[in-house]
């Protein structure tokens, strides 16, 4: 019997194909606003895989419409009463559960300050969904395993959407769908994950480094093997690697490298490059047949239909590479010690 | 013969009693400008120490002045060719050396949308302070030791000056300079910290957590703890940990809870409660000497004169922490290997 974790992965490209017509009206009404009130500002609030997914939006909506991307601290909001100036923004709060008090304060200063307020959870009936004046439905039925898996696909999903949408790239709507063909792909190699799962058995720490877009990846790749696993894996940004990071490095760490085709790959293979140099063997995660190859150790993912749509397989690799390494360690990955599914901090 | 960080940690207080002296012009000045062009937003830029700084100012300047603030991603200027628009920002850019060349393209981008900028650095004649229209100068004299400290400790005290210019607080600066006197006072107790150090010597995997105001101090420390020990530490904001990262704990990790009066300490303790049942031993470090007594391994800090500025404390706490388990492990605290003084990543 599969695990909660693994079968709820591979829903993965049916919540994409069914993503934009669940929220068509919603994106398009959100996108008028956002234009008629000429917002350039967007503020972003989520914790865990939610604030992983707000980090991608964070670089899509920089990139896509040059602009400025906040991820919120609703401590300074809960703790310590500050009444951040959120006029003018598009203020986005994701949480599949909808149930997040300290997103949820980010979204009720939004208001105070008459920013356009927007939730992206998978339950319409939650208190954010039903505080937001817009919300983006994940659309993805009840997700029972604790470790999130096709909400995380349907909150990078939606967030693709709503930059194809507020910049006018309706090439990124269709990306998406399209991207779900390569994502069954993936899953009828996955034989191939869990050869690449091994190595990674008696693993005690380890390391996932990416660069932009796949930077969020790697946080969340760190935040899965840590739940599934109880493995001390973190996620880094490899400019900041090495910026002191790097000095914890040893012959032993297990190391992951997510490097996806386009502006970041060629810095990924230097730190990758510098990484072997000094003794560690990085598994290379890679869309690029030819830096594929360059790697001794590596995983050639299925080729996205466009660069922002890459991360999608990003996350069901990793999704996938957790539940296995669970299972080769004789854990489940159903049963993540000390969690519940649903956290509220404040 | 004491380590060159050991002495320019020591040298923070001296730092700290001739920031506003050294700035006085620049601030009173920047101040002006802020508030002439009615500025709300604030977007910093930084790397590594650099970085915890500006994640520290993003929270100081939430709270005091509710300020929207934008930790930037450099990436998605420097790979990715966006264009934020900061237009009606303060962009402020972080870095001792002023060689961080990703920073200096997030004031540039500044520059063409026309945003007031201002560089935070230790070289008036560095590329960034040459850059900016407005330079706050550190006035630590050449830092010599790869892990930053005494920059750390003036970041931080400019963080707090600018805080007291632009939100009216002159009670701020006073109590800038007033806290050269509990720093003096924990460079007295340098045994008490070393009998702090010393269950940490064998320890292979770490976590230190605090939120708010301590939070980036937590990072700081991970960061001196992987530049100073190779050690894998990691820092993160309570909030955060109970999200997943929790599971990772075991009885053998060594845990660091960075805890300062204030609204934090409440979900602070409650974070230690929790370690606590599942087996492991946190070393408490607060200045609050009530909560101090609840934990049996704790470390009380001399009071700061304000919450705002008992970080400072945290900052020479951590710096002589990482000086002394990396003495204690038998490394030198200014070797760390793989790196160098000056790190430029684009």
């Amino acid at each position: 019997m599969s695990s909660l974790m693994y079968r709820e992965t591979h829903e993965g490209p049916a919540v994409l194909k069914r993503l934009e017509a669940e929220n068509r009206q919603v994106l398009t009404a959100l996108s008028k606003t956002f234009h008629s009130r000429n917002v350039r500002h967007v503020v972003l609030a989520g914790r865990g895989t939610s604030d992983h997914a707000a980090v991608f939006a964070s670089y899509l909506f920089t990139i896509l419409g040059g602009c400025v991307c906040t991820i919120a601290e609703p401590s300074a909001i809960t703790l310590y009463e500050a009444e951040p100036d959120y006029s003018g923004t598009l203020v986005l709060a994701v949480s599949q559960s909808g149930q997040a008090a300290d997103a949820l304060a980010v979204l009720q200063q939004g208001k105070r300050c008459g920013a356009v307020t927007c939730a992206v959870t998978n339950d319409p009936e939650s208190p954010l969904a039903r505080e937001a004046e817009y919300h983006l439905f994940c659309a993805c039925g009840p997700e029972r395993s604790v470790a999130a898996t096709k909400t995380f696909t349907a909150e990078l999903g939606l967030m693709i959407l709503l930059g194809a949408y507020l910049f006018d790239r309706p090439d990124l709507a269709a990306a998406l769908e399209q991207t779900a063909e390569p994502l069954e792909d993936l899953f009828r190699q996955e034989e191939a994950v869990r050869e690449a799962v091994a190595p990674f058995r008696y693993s005690s720490v380890g390391f996932v480094l990416s660069r932009g877009y796949g930077y969020p990846l790697a946080l969340e790749a760190a935040l899965k093997l840590n739940e599934t696993c109880c493995l001390p894996f973190r996620g880094y940004a490899s400019s900041d690697f090495y910026h002191g990071p790097l000095a914890q490095v040893d012959p032993q760490s297990a190391v992951i490298v997510f490097a996806p085709a386009g502006p970041a790959l060629a810095d990924l293979e230097r730190m990758t490059e510098r990484l072997t140099s000094i003794g560690a063997s990085p598994l290379f995660v890679t869309d690029d047949p030819s830096a594929a190859v360059r790697w001794p150790k590596h995983f050639l993912l299925p080729a996205a239909p466009s660069e922002e749509t890459a991360p999608l397989l990003l996350a069901s690799f990793l999704q996938l590479f957790a539940c296995f390494l669970s299972e080769e360690r004789g854990t489940s990955p159903d049963a993540p010690r000390y969690l519940s599914k649903v956290t509220v901090t404040r």
